[in-house]
Protein backbone atom coordinates (compact mmCIF):
# COMPACT_ATOMS: atom_id res chain seq x y z
CA UNK A 1 0.00 0.00 0.00
CA UNK A 2 1.36 3.34 -1.02
CA UNK A 3 2.81 5.31 1.81
CA UNK A 4 5.91 7.63 1.91
CA UNK A 5 9.29 6.42 2.24
CA UNK A 6 9.73 7.32 5.18
CA UNK A 7 12.39 4.11 6.08
CA UNK A 8 14.02 3.00 3.03
CA UNK A 9 16.43 0.91 4.92
CA UNK A 10 13.24 -1.27 5.97
CA UNK A 11 12.78 -2.60 2.60
CA UNK A 12 10.62 -5.80 3.36
CA UNK A 13 9.01 -8.36 5.98
CA UNK A 14 11.41 -11.63 6.42
CA UNK A 15 9.40 -14.78 6.02
CA UNK A 16 8.04 -16.80 8.80
CA UNK A 17 6.82 -20.08 9.44
CA UNK A 18 9.04 -21.97 7.32
CA UNK A 19 13.32 -21.27 8.33
CA UNK A 20 14.51 -22.30 4.71
CA UNK A 21 13.50 -19.83 2.53
CA UNK A 22 14.67 -16.22 4.92
CA UNK A 23 15.96 -14.92 1.85
CA UNK A 24 12.39 -14.54 0.24
CA UNK A 25 10.31 -11.46 1.10
CA UNK A 26 6.92 -11.05 1.48
CA UNK A 27 7.10 -7.82 0.28
CA UNK A 28 8.81 -5.45 -1.01
CA UNK A 29 9.05 -1.62 -1.59
CA UNK A 30 8.53 -0.44 -5.43
CA UNK A 31 9.31 3.17 -6.85
CA UNK A 32 6.08 4.23 -7.55
CA UNK A 33 4.48 7.58 -8.84
CA UNK A 34 0.90 8.91 -7.76
CA UNK A 35 -1.25 10.90 -9.48
CA UNK A 36 -4.07 12.50 -7.14
CA UNK A 37 -3.59 13.73 -3.67
CA UNK A 38 0.48 14.58 -3.65
CA UNK A 39 0.19 14.92 -7.39
CA UNK A 40 3.15 13.35 -9.62
CA UNK A 41 5.16 12.91 -6.54
CA UNK A 42 7.83 9.48 -7.34
CA UNK A 43 7.52 8.09 -3.92
CA UNK A 44 8.47 4.61 -2.98
CA UNK A 45 5.02 1.82 -2.44
CA UNK A 46 5.42 -1.61 -0.16
CA UNK A 47 3.84 -4.10 -2.56
CA UNK A 48 3.28 -7.76 -1.84
CA UNK A 49 5.72 -10.57 -3.44
CA UNK A 50 3.95 -13.28 -4.82
CA UNK A 51 5.88 -17.00 -5.56
CA UNK A 52 5.43 -19.97 -7.32
CA UNK A 53 4.89 -22.55 -4.50
CA UNK A 54 5.19 -26.16 -5.62
CA UNK A 55 3.81 -29.12 -3.25
CA UNK A 56 6.00 -31.90 -4.11
CA UNK A 57 4.95 -35.65 -2.28
CA UNK A 58 7.05 -38.38 -2.47
CA UNK A 59 9.23 -36.64 -4.92
CA UNK A 60 6.16 -35.90 -7.00
CA UNK A 61 5.30 -32.48 -7.89
CA UNK A 62 1.34 -32.25 -7.90
CA UNK A 63 0.45 -28.75 -7.56
CA UNK A 64 1.86 -24.98 -8.10
CA UNK A 65 0.03 -22.13 -6.42
CA UNK A 66 1.20 -18.57 -6.47
CA UNK A 67 1.20 -17.47 -2.84
CA UNK A 68 3.09 -15.18 -0.32
CA UNK A 69 6.01 -16.54 0.86
CA UNK A 70 4.96 -16.80 4.62
CA UNK A 71 3.95 -19.73 7.46
CA UNK A 72 5.22 -22.10 4.33
CA UNK A 73 4.34 -24.72 7.09
CA UNK A 74 1.39 -24.05 7.54
CA UNK A 75 0.61 -23.84 3.70
CA UNK A 76 1.39 -27.14 3.27
CA UNK A 77 -0.28 -28.95 5.98
CA UNK A 78 -3.28 -27.11 5.36
CA UNK A 79 -3.66 -27.99 1.71
CA UNK A 80 -2.69 -31.58 1.91
CA UNK A 81 -5.29 -31.32 4.36
CA UNK A 82 -8.18 -29.40 2.42
CA UNK A 83 -7.69 -31.31 -0.74
CA UNK A 84 -7.95 -34.77 1.00
CA UNK A 85 -4.39 -35.76 0.15
CA UNK A 86 -3.60 -36.20 3.64
CA UNK A 87 -6.36 -37.63 6.93
CA UNK A 88 -4.39 -36.47 9.33
CA UNK A 89 -1.43 -34.23 10.15
CA UNK A 90 0.78 -37.04 11.41
CA UNK A 91 0.59 -38.49 8.07
CA UNK A 92 3.21 -35.70 7.28
CA UNK A 93 6.67 -37.28 8.09
CA UNK A 94 8.83 -34.76 7.02
CA UNK A 95 8.93 -31.19 5.35
CA UNK A 96 12.11 -28.91 3.84
CA UNK A 97 11.44 -25.87 1.34
CA UNK A 98 13.78 -25.44 -1.31
CA UNK A 99 14.52 -22.02 -2.90
CA UNK A 100 15.45 -21.81 -6.77
CA UNK A 101 14.69 -19.00 -8.78
CA UNK A 102 12.03 -20.51 -9.99
CA UNK A 103 10.29 -20.59 -6.68
CA UNK A 104 10.08 -22.64 -3.81
CA UNK A 105 9.04 -26.14 -3.59
CA UNK A 106 8.05 -27.72 -0.13
CA UNK A 107 9.12 -31.07 -0.28
CA UNK A 108 6.93 -33.51 1.66
CA UNK A 109 7.38 -37.17 2.88
CA UNK A 110 3.83 -38.44 3.64
CA UNK A 111 2.67 -42.11 4.28
CA UNK A 112 2.10 -44.70 1.99
CA UNK A 113 -1.29 -44.99 2.01
CA UNK A 114 -1.88 -41.39 1.37
CA UNK A 115 0.78 -41.37 -1.59
CA UNK A 116 -0.60 -44.66 -2.91
CA UNK A 117 -3.48 -42.80 -3.03
CA UNK A 118 -2.56 -39.66 -4.65
CA UNK A 119 -0.74 -42.06 -7.32
CA UNK A 120 -3.90 -43.68 -7.96
CA UNK A 121 -5.26 -40.47 -8.87
CA UNK A 122 -2.99 -39.32 -10.58
CA UNK A 123 -2.84 -41.82 -12.79
CA UNK A 124 -5.81 -41.57 -13.59
CA UNK A 125 -5.80 -38.23 -15.08
CA UNK A 126 -1.89 -39.11 -16.40
CA UNK A 127 -1.10 -37.41 -20.03
CA UNK A 128 -3.40 -34.16 -18.55
CA UNK A 129 -2.87 -31.44 -16.71
CA UNK A 130 -5.28 -29.21 -14.72
CA UNK A 131 -5.81 -25.71 -13.36
CA UNK A 132 -8.16 -23.38 -11.77
CA UNK A 133 -9.22 -26.17 -9.43
CA UNK A 134 -6.61 -28.28 -7.75
CA UNK A 135 -5.35 -31.37 -9.79
CA UNK A 136 -9.04 -31.26 -11.83
CA UNK A 137 -8.65 -31.64 -15.36
CA UNK A 138 -11.97 -32.69 -16.29
CA UNK A 139 -15.77 -32.06 -15.64
CA UNK A 140 -15.84 -35.95 -13.95
CA UNK A 141 -13.30 -34.65 -10.74
CA UNK A 142 -14.28 -30.37 -10.83
CA UNK A 143 -16.75 -30.95 -7.81
CA UNK A 144 -15.64 -33.30 -4.94
CA UNK A 145 -18.36 -34.92 -3.01
CA UNK A 146 -18.51 -32.97 0.33
CA UNK A 147 -18.56 -34.67 3.49
CA UNK A 148 -20.93 -33.76 6.57
CA UNK A 149 -19.50 -31.22 8.90
CA UNK A 150 -20.47 -32.04 12.98
CA UNK A 151 -23.29 -30.11 14.04
CA UNK A 152 -22.21 -26.75 16.18
CA UNK A 153 -24.51 -23.48 16.59
CA UNK A 154 -24.45 -21.10 14.39
CA UNK A 155 -22.37 -18.40 15.52
CA UNK A 156 -24.76 -15.25 17.25
CA UNK A 157 -24.89 -11.89 15.46
CA UNK A 158 -22.78 -10.33 17.71
CA UNK A 159 -19.74 -12.98 17.65
CA UNK A 160 -19.49 -12.38 13.79
CA UNK A 161 -19.97 -8.42 14.19
CA UNK A 162 -17.08 -8.51 16.49
CA UNK A 163 -14.70 -10.74 14.75
CA UNK A 164 -15.27 -8.62 11.69
CA UNK A 165 -14.35 -5.41 13.47
CA UNK A 166 -11.01 -7.08 14.68
CA UNK A 167 -9.94 -8.91 11.33
CA UNK A 168 -7.70 -6.05 10.27
CA UNK A 169 -5.88 -6.27 13.66
CA UNK A 170 -4.38 -9.20 12.01
CA UNK A 171 -4.22 -8.20 8.63
CA UNK A 172 -0.21 -6.82 8.96
CA UNK A 173 0.47 -7.69 5.01
CA UNK A 174 -2.66 -6.56 4.08
CA UNK A 175 -2.43 -3.26 5.63
CA UNK A 176 1.24 -3.03 4.38
CA UNK A 177 0.42 -3.53 0.93
CA UNK A 178 -3.19 -3.39 0.34
CA UNK A 179 -2.98 -6.97 -1.64
CA UNK A 180 -3.57 -9.59 0.35
CA UNK A 181 -6.64 -11.81 1.92
CA UNK A 182 -7.08 -12.97 5.13
CA UNK A 183 -8.53 -16.30 7.12
CA UNK A 184 -9.06 -16.37 10.57
CA UNK A 185 -10.42 -18.59 13.45
CA UNK A 186 -12.73 -16.97 15.55
CA UNK A 187 -13.97 -18.72 18.79
CA UNK A 188 -17.60 -18.33 19.48
CA UNK A 189 -17.13 -14.88 21.52
CA UNK A 190 -15.93 -13.73 18.30
CA UNK A 191 -12.50 -13.40 19.26
CA UNK A 192 -9.85 -13.84 17.02
CA UNK A 193 -7.62 -16.48 17.84
CA UNK A 194 -5.33 -17.58 14.94
CA UNK A 195 -5.15 -15.77 11.48
CA UNK A 196 -3.05 -15.88 8.06
CA UNK A 197 -2.91 -13.48 5.10
CA UNK A 198 -1.84 -14.40 1.59
CA UNK A 199 -2.05 -13.15 -1.69
CA UNK A 200 -4.10 -15.60 -2.82
CA UNK A 201 -7.97 -16.06 -0.65
CA UNK A 202 -7.71 -20.36 -0.89
CA UNK A 203 -3.73 -19.82 0.39
CA UNK A 204 -4.58 -17.84 3.75
CA UNK A 205 -7.77 -20.53 4.39
CA UNK A 206 -5.03 -23.24 3.62
CA UNK A 207 -2.46 -21.88 5.93
CA UNK A 208 -5.07 -20.95 8.79
CA UNK A 209 -6.38 -24.21 8.35
CA UNK A 210 -2.93 -25.91 8.68
CA UNK A 211 -1.96 -24.07 11.54
CA UNK A 212 -5.16 -24.92 13.98
CA UNK A 213 -4.44 -28.40 12.93
CA UNK A 214 -0.61 -28.47 13.70
CA UNK A 215 -1.25 -26.62 17.17
CA UNK A 216 -4.75 -28.06 18.31
CA UNK A 217 -5.26 -31.45 16.19
CA UNK A 218 -8.44 -32.68 16.27
CA UNK A 219 -10.19 -30.25 18.20
CA UNK A 220 -9.19 -27.28 15.80
CA UNK A 221 -12.54 -26.58 14.84
CA UNK A 222 -14.58 -27.61 17.37
CA UNK A 223 -15.64 -24.30 19.37
CA UNK A 224 -15.85 -20.99 16.66
CA UNK A 225 -16.09 -20.30 13.05
CA UNK A 226 -13.71 -19.40 10.17
CA UNK A 227 -14.16 -15.69 8.85
CA UNK A 228 -12.18 -14.63 5.36
CA UNK A 229 -11.87 -11.67 4.34
CA UNK A 230 -12.99 -12.54 0.04
CA UNK A 231 -15.71 -14.00 -1.22
CA UNK A 232 -17.10 -17.60 -0.59
CA UNK A 233 -16.88 -19.56 -3.56
CA UNK A 234 -17.36 -22.97 -3.86
CA UNK A 235 -13.69 -24.07 -2.77
CA UNK A 236 -13.70 -22.15 -0.23
CA UNK A 237 -16.59 -24.24 1.45
CA UNK A 238 -15.00 -27.40 0.27
CA UNK A 239 -12.07 -26.57 1.84
CA UNK A 240 -13.15 -25.87 5.05
CA UNK A 241 -15.72 -28.63 5.09
CA UNK A 242 -13.27 -31.39 4.34
CA UNK A 243 -11.66 -30.22 7.54
CA UNK A 244 -14.79 -30.11 9.36
CA UNK A 245 -15.42 -26.49 9.89
CA UNK A 246 -18.97 -25.90 10.77
CA UNK A 247 -19.24 -22.32 9.89
CA UNK A 248 -18.09 -20.19 7.21
CA UNK A 249 -17.96 -16.33 7.26
CA UNK A 250 -17.10 -14.01 4.61
CA UNK A 251 -17.05 -10.28 4.09
CA UNK A 252 -17.99 -10.83 0.70
CA UNK A 253 -20.71 -12.64 -1.57
CA UNK A 254 -21.18 -15.87 -1.65
CA UNK A 255 -21.74 -17.99 -5.02
CA UNK A 256 -24.97 -20.05 -5.57
CA UNK A 257 -22.49 -23.35 -5.69
CA UNK A 258 -21.42 -22.63 -2.42
CA UNK A 259 -24.73 -22.08 -0.75
CA UNK A 260 -25.85 -25.61 -2.31
CA UNK A 261 -22.80 -27.12 -1.64
CA UNK A 262 -22.74 -25.74 2.63
CA UNK A 263 -26.27 -27.07 2.38
CA UNK A 264 -25.46 -30.38 1.94
CA UNK A 265 -22.40 -30.42 4.48
CA UNK A 266 -24.81 -28.75 7.11
CA UNK A 267 -22.23 -25.88 7.19
CA UNK A 268 -23.22 -22.53 8.51
CA UNK A 269 -22.53 -19.95 5.86
CA UNK A 270 -22.62 -16.07 6.20
CA UNK A 271 -21.88 -13.38 3.62
CA UNK A 272 -21.73 -9.97 2.80
CA UNK A 273 -20.41 -9.51 6.74
CA UNK A 274 -20.32 -5.86 6.96
CA UNK A 275 -19.95 -3.54 9.62
CA UNK A 276 -23.50 -3.88 11.68
CA UNK A 277 -25.13 -6.48 8.82
CA UNK A 278 -24.44 -9.81 7.36
CA UNK A 279 -26.64 -11.98 5.63
CA UNK A 280 -27.00 -15.70 6.87
CA UNK A 281 -26.85 -17.96 3.52
CA UNK A 282 -27.35 -21.48 5.04
CA UNK A 283 -27.64 -21.87 9.11
CA UNK A 284 -26.08 -25.53 9.93
CA UNK A 285 -27.35 -25.65 12.70
CA UNK A 286 -31.54 -25.62 11.67
CA UNK B 1 -26.78 -8.73 -3.78
CA UNK B 2 -29.34 -8.85 -1.72
CA UNK B 3 -32.27 -6.84 -2.45
CA UNK B 4 -36.36 -7.23 -1.62
CA UNK B 5 -37.95 -9.75 -3.71
CA UNK B 6 -39.68 -7.39 -5.64
CA UNK B 7 -40.20 -9.96 -8.46
CA UNK B 8 -39.56 -13.93 -7.47
CA UNK B 9 -40.97 -15.09 -10.88
CA UNK B 10 -37.94 -13.27 -12.77
CA UNK B 11 -35.23 -15.61 -10.87
CA UNK B 12 -32.45 -15.52 -12.93
CA UNK B 13 -30.39 -14.14 -16.03
CA UNK B 14 -30.04 -16.13 -19.11
CA UNK B 15 -26.99 -17.45 -20.67
CA UNK B 16 -25.30 -15.44 -23.44
CA UNK B 17 -22.57 -15.39 -26.11
CA UNK B 18 -23.22 -19.53 -27.09
CA UNK B 19 -26.26 -21.38 -27.49
CA UNK B 20 -26.06 -24.16 -26.31
CA UNK B 21 -26.40 -23.52 -22.18
CA UNK B 22 -29.39 -21.62 -21.96
CA UNK B 23 -30.77 -23.80 -19.27
CA UNK B 24 -27.45 -22.81 -17.40
CA UNK B 25 -28.10 -19.53 -14.84
CA UNK B 26 -25.68 -16.80 -14.18
CA UNK B 27 -27.00 -16.06 -11.18
CA UNK B 28 -29.99 -17.06 -9.46
CA UNK B 29 -32.40 -16.39 -6.07
CA UNK B 30 -31.48 -17.75 -2.77
CA UNK B 31 -33.73 -17.48 0.29
CA UNK B 32 -31.62 -15.40 3.23
CA UNK B 33 -31.77 -14.09 6.08
CA UNK B 34 -30.12 -10.71 7.02
CA UNK B 35 -29.00 -9.09 10.45
CA UNK B 36 -28.88 -5.57 10.60
CA UNK B 37 -30.76 -3.14 8.82
CA UNK B 38 -34.09 -4.78 8.14
CA UNK B 39 -33.48 -7.10 11.01
CA UNK B 40 -33.89 -11.05 10.77
CA UNK B 41 -36.19 -10.60 7.99
CA UNK B 42 -36.35 -13.65 5.30
CA UNK B 43 -36.48 -12.31 1.63
CA UNK B 44 -34.75 -13.48 -1.11
CA UNK B 45 -31.26 -12.44 -2.80
CA UNK B 46 -29.53 -12.81 -6.67
CA UNK B 47 -26.37 -14.84 -6.41
CA UNK B 48 -23.99 -15.52 -8.96
CA UNK B 49 -23.81 -18.92 -10.51
CA UNK B 50 -20.85 -20.34 -10.69
CA UNK B 51 -20.41 -23.57 -13.08
CA UNK B 52 -16.91 -26.05 -13.67
CA UNK B 53 -16.27 -25.06 -17.33
CA UNK B 54 -13.79 -27.60 -19.57
CA UNK B 55 -11.84 -26.69 -22.00
CA UNK B 56 -11.34 -29.33 -24.25
CA UNK B 57 -8.85 -29.14 -27.42
CA UNK B 58 -9.51 -32.40 -30.35
CA UNK B 59 -11.19 -34.07 -27.74
CA UNK B 60 -8.78 -33.83 -24.72
CA UNK B 61 -9.93 -31.66 -21.51
CA UNK B 62 -7.36 -29.60 -20.70
CA UNK B 63 -8.26 -27.27 -18.10
CA UNK B 64 -11.15 -26.80 -15.61
CA UNK B 65 -12.14 -23.14 -13.95
CA UNK B 66 -15.23 -22.36 -12.00
CA UNK B 67 -16.71 -19.81 -14.26
CA UNK B 68 -19.56 -17.39 -14.47
CA UNK B 69 -21.54 -19.31 -17.37
CA UNK B 70 -22.24 -16.24 -19.49
CA UNK B 71 -20.26 -15.42 -22.75
CA UNK B 72 -18.19 -18.84 -23.29
CA UNK B 73 -17.49 -18.64 -26.79
CA UNK B 74 -15.57 -15.51 -25.62
CA UNK B 75 -14.14 -16.93 -22.95
CA UNK B 76 -13.12 -19.92 -24.89
CA UNK B 77 -10.96 -17.86 -27.73
CA UNK B 78 -9.73 -15.65 -25.23
CA UNK B 79 -8.43 -18.63 -22.73
CA UNK B 80 -7.02 -20.13 -25.79
CA UNK B 81 -5.17 -17.29 -26.87
CA UNK B 82 -3.94 -15.75 -23.58
CA UNK B 83 -2.88 -18.95 -22.50
CA UNK B 84 -0.70 -19.67 -25.58
CA UNK B 85 -2.80 -22.65 -26.77
CA UNK B 86 -3.79 -20.74 -30.11
CA UNK B 87 -1.61 -17.91 -31.61
CA UNK B 88 -4.55 -16.84 -34.05
CA UNK B 89 -8.29 -17.15 -33.34
CA UNK B 90 -8.69 -18.72 -36.93
CA UNK B 91 -6.64 -21.14 -35.78
CA UNK B 92 -10.45 -22.49 -33.76
CA UNK B 93 -12.13 -24.26 -36.35
CA UNK B 94 -15.36 -25.03 -34.35
CA UNK B 95 -16.74 -24.56 -30.99
CA UNK B 96 -19.66 -26.57 -28.90
CA UNK B 97 -21.24 -26.52 -25.57
CA UNK B 98 -21.73 -29.71 -23.97
CA UNK B 99 -23.87 -28.77 -20.68
CA UNK B 100 -24.01 -31.86 -18.41
CA UNK B 101 -24.75 -32.46 -14.65
CA UNK B 102 -21.09 -31.82 -13.71
CA UNK B 103 -20.80 -28.81 -15.86
CA UNK B 104 -19.97 -27.13 -19.30
CA UNK B 105 -17.28 -28.37 -21.98
CA UNK B 106 -16.11 -25.96 -24.22
CA UNK B 107 -15.04 -28.22 -27.14
CA UNK B 108 -12.96 -26.88 -29.41
CA UNK B 109 -11.42 -28.08 -33.05
CA UNK B 110 -8.25 -26.51 -33.27
CA UNK B 111 -5.46 -26.26 -35.69
CA UNK B 112 -3.46 -29.67 -36.31
CA UNK B 113 -0.16 -27.26 -35.12
CA UNK B 114 -1.11 -26.00 -32.32
CA UNK B 115 -2.62 -29.47 -30.89
CA UNK B 116 0.63 -30.57 -31.51
CA UNK B 117 2.49 -28.09 -29.84
CA UNK B 118 -0.28 -28.62 -27.07
CA UNK B 119 0.37 -32.38 -26.77
CA UNK B 120 3.46 -31.90 -26.65
CA UNK B 121 3.44 -29.93 -23.40
CA UNK B 122 1.59 -31.92 -22.16
CA UNK B 123 3.61 -35.18 -22.85
CA UNK B 124 6.29 -33.46 -20.71
CA UNK B 125 3.60 -32.62 -18.14
CA UNK B 126 2.83 -36.53 -18.37
CA UNK B 127 1.40 -38.11 -14.97
CA UNK B 128 1.10 -35.36 -13.06
CA UNK B 129 -1.88 -32.72 -12.68
CA UNK B 130 -1.53 -29.18 -12.02
CA UNK B 131 -2.76 -26.17 -9.91
CA UNK B 132 -3.64 -22.47 -9.56
CA UNK B 133 -1.79 -21.90 -12.60
CA UNK B 134 -3.31 -23.19 -15.92
CA UNK B 135 -1.37 -26.41 -16.85
CA UNK B 136 1.16 -26.02 -14.45
CA UNK B 137 2.25 -28.91 -12.33
CA UNK B 138 6.06 -27.56 -11.57
CA UNK B 139 8.03 -24.62 -10.41
CA UNK B 140 9.74 -25.03 -14.00
CA UNK B 141 6.97 -23.84 -16.26
CA UNK B 142 4.88 -21.79 -13.46
CA UNK B 143 6.46 -18.74 -14.80
CA UNK B 144 6.25 -18.43 -18.81
CA UNK B 145 8.30 -16.33 -20.96
CA UNK B 146 6.63 -12.63 -20.77
CA UNK B 147 6.77 -10.96 -24.72
CA UNK B 148 7.32 -7.25 -25.26
CA UNK B 149 4.24 -5.65 -25.67
CA UNK B 150 3.99 -2.83 -28.58
CA UNK B 151 5.15 0.19 -27.28
CA UNK B 152 1.67 3.16 -26.91
CA UNK B 153 1.74 5.84 -24.64
CA UNK B 154 0.33 5.14 -21.23
CA UNK B 155 -3.22 6.40 -20.62
CA UNK B 156 -3.42 9.98 -19.57
CA UNK B 157 -4.80 10.54 -16.00
CA UNK B 158 -8.21 11.61 -17.04
CA UNK B 159 -9.06 8.86 -19.22
CA UNK B 160 -8.13 6.44 -15.82
CA UNK B 161 -10.19 8.17 -14.18
CA UNK B 162 -13.00 8.55 -16.61
CA UNK B 163 -12.69 4.86 -17.10
CA UNK B 164 -13.27 3.83 -13.56
CA UNK B 165 -16.09 5.88 -13.03
CA UNK B 166 -17.98 4.40 -15.51
CA UNK B 167 -16.77 1.13 -15.17
CA UNK B 168 -19.77 -0.17 -12.49
CA UNK B 169 -22.26 0.50 -15.44
CA UNK B 170 -20.81 -2.25 -17.12
CA UNK B 171 -21.28 -4.63 -14.45
CA UNK B 172 -24.26 -5.37 -14.51
CA UNK B 173 -24.16 -8.97 -12.82
CA UNK B 174 -21.81 -7.47 -10.13
CA UNK B 175 -24.65 -4.87 -9.49
CA UNK B 176 -27.62 -7.85 -8.75
CA UNK B 177 -25.05 -10.06 -6.86
CA UNK B 178 -22.24 -8.25 -5.79
CA UNK B 179 -20.02 -11.61 -6.50
CA UNK B 180 -18.27 -10.91 -9.71
CA UNK B 181 -15.36 -9.08 -11.17
CA UNK B 182 -15.48 -7.28 -14.28
CA UNK B 183 -12.55 -6.10 -17.40
CA UNK B 184 -13.38 -3.64 -19.39
CA UNK B 185 -11.62 -2.16 -22.48
CA UNK B 186 -11.46 1.32 -23.19
CA UNK B 187 -10.19 3.86 -25.60
CA UNK B 188 -7.45 6.34 -25.16
CA UNK B 189 -10.21 9.11 -23.92
CA UNK B 190 -11.21 6.64 -21.21
CA UNK B 191 -14.40 5.47 -22.78
CA UNK B 192 -15.82 1.93 -22.32
CA UNK B 193 -16.19 0.37 -25.52
CA UNK B 194 -16.53 -3.60 -23.94
CA UNK B 195 -16.75 -5.47 -21.01
CA UNK B 196 -16.99 -8.72 -19.55
CA UNK B 197 -17.73 -10.26 -16.14
CA UNK B 198 -17.47 -13.49 -14.18
CA UNK B 199 -17.22 -15.01 -10.84
CA UNK B 200 -13.44 -15.54 -11.29
CA UNK B 201 -10.83 -12.39 -12.31
CA UNK B 202 -8.70 -14.45 -14.67
CA UNK B 203 -12.01 -15.39 -16.45
CA UNK B 204 -13.30 -11.74 -16.91
CA UNK B 205 -9.85 -11.08 -18.48
CA UNK B 206 -9.93 -13.98 -20.75
CA UNK B 207 -13.60 -13.26 -21.90
CA UNK B 208 -13.10 -9.60 -22.75
CA UNK B 209 -9.77 -10.86 -24.72
CA UNK B 210 -11.70 -13.19 -26.65
CA UNK B 211 -14.39 -10.84 -27.29
CA UNK B 212 -12.04 -7.88 -28.33
CA UNK B 213 -10.15 -10.59 -30.95
CA UNK B 214 -13.39 -12.29 -31.86
CA UNK B 215 -14.70 -8.33 -33.27
CA UNK B 216 -11.17 -7.05 -33.83
CA UNK B 217 -8.69 -9.29 -34.77
CA UNK B 218 -5.28 -7.90 -34.77
CA UNK B 219 -6.44 -4.42 -34.49
CA UNK B 220 -8.05 -5.44 -31.00
CA UNK B 221 -5.87 -3.74 -28.42
CA UNK B 222 -4.41 -0.83 -30.60
CA UNK B 223 -5.93 2.16 -29.19
CA UNK B 224 -6.86 2.01 -25.33
CA UNK B 225 -6.22 0.64 -22.29
CA UNK B 226 -7.96 -2.75 -20.29
CA UNK B 227 -9.33 -1.63 -16.85
CA UNK B 228 -9.91 -4.36 -14.19
CA UNK B 229 -12.02 -4.36 -11.55
CA UNK B 230 -9.47 -6.82 -9.45
CA UNK B 231 -5.63 -6.82 -8.26
CA UNK B 232 -3.24 -7.14 -10.70
CA UNK B 233 -1.59 -10.28 -10.26
CA UNK B 234 0.74 -12.28 -12.25
CA UNK B 235 -0.91 -13.67 -14.70
CA UNK B 236 -3.32 -10.69 -15.23
CA UNK B 237 -0.17 -9.17 -16.48
CA UNK B 238 1.03 -12.53 -18.50
CA UNK B 239 -1.93 -13.07 -20.19
CA UNK B 240 -2.71 -9.37 -20.57
CA UNK B 241 0.81 -9.38 -22.66
CA UNK B 242 0.19 -12.71 -24.11
CA UNK B 243 -1.85 -11.03 -26.43
CA UNK B 244 -0.15 -7.23 -26.92
CA UNK B 245 -2.24 -5.14 -24.16
CA UNK B 246 0.16 -2.37 -23.59
CA UNK B 247 -1.58 -0.34 -20.61
CA UNK B 248 -3.10 -3.07 -17.86
CA UNK B 249 -4.94 -0.70 -15.05
CA UNK B 250 -6.27 -2.54 -11.89
CA UNK B 251 -8.92 -1.26 -8.98
CA UNK B 252 -7.07 -3.04 -6.29
CA UNK B 253 -3.16 -3.33 -5.49
CA UNK B 254 -0.49 -4.94 -8.04
CA UNK B 255 2.00 -7.78 -6.69
CA UNK B 256 5.68 -7.16 -6.66
CA UNK B 257 5.76 -10.38 -9.82
CA UNK B 258 3.35 -7.92 -11.57
CA UNK B 259 5.16 -5.17 -11.61
CA UNK B 260 8.53 -6.85 -12.40
CA UNK B 261 6.72 -9.01 -15.04
CA UNK B 262 5.00 -5.25 -16.66
CA UNK B 263 8.47 -4.14 -16.51
CA UNK B 264 10.24 -6.97 -19.21
CA UNK B 265 7.13 -6.57 -21.19
CA UNK B 266 7.63 -3.19 -21.58
CA UNK B 267 4.04 -2.70 -20.31
CA UNK B 268 2.26 0.26 -18.19
CA UNK B 269 0.50 -1.08 -15.12
CA UNK B 270 -1.45 1.17 -12.57
CA UNK B 271 -3.24 0.45 -9.52
CA UNK B 272 -5.24 1.24 -6.63
CA UNK B 273 -7.06 3.20 -9.46
CA UNK B 274 -9.79 4.56 -6.98
CA UNK B 275 -11.86 7.92 -7.70
CA UNK B 276 -9.05 11.14 -7.79
CA UNK B 277 -6.15 8.97 -7.57
CA UNK B 278 -4.53 6.10 -8.83
CA UNK B 279 -1.02 4.86 -8.45
CA UNK B 280 1.07 4.23 -11.71
CA UNK B 281 3.95 1.36 -11.11
CA UNK B 282 5.38 0.96 -14.69
CA UNK B 283 4.84 3.68 -17.22
CA UNK B 284 5.56 1.22 -20.33
CA UNK B 285 6.51 4.39 -22.76
CA UNK B 286 9.40 5.21 -20.81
Amino acid sequence: MLRPSSNPGAAAMAVTGLDAPKDVLVACETPVEVRGGIEGAPCRDLVAEEVPVAMVYNGVSHAVMMASPCDLEDFAFGFSLTEGILDRPEQLFHLYAVVSEQGISLEMHIAGDCFARLREQRRNMAGRTGCGLCGTESLAHAIRAIPRVPARPAPVDKAVQRALRNLPTYQPLQEKTGATHGAAWCDNQGRIQQAREDVGRHNALDKLIGARIRDHGARAFDDGFVLISSRASYEMVQKSATVGVSSLIAVSAATALAIREARKAGMTLIGFARPGRHVIYVRGDE
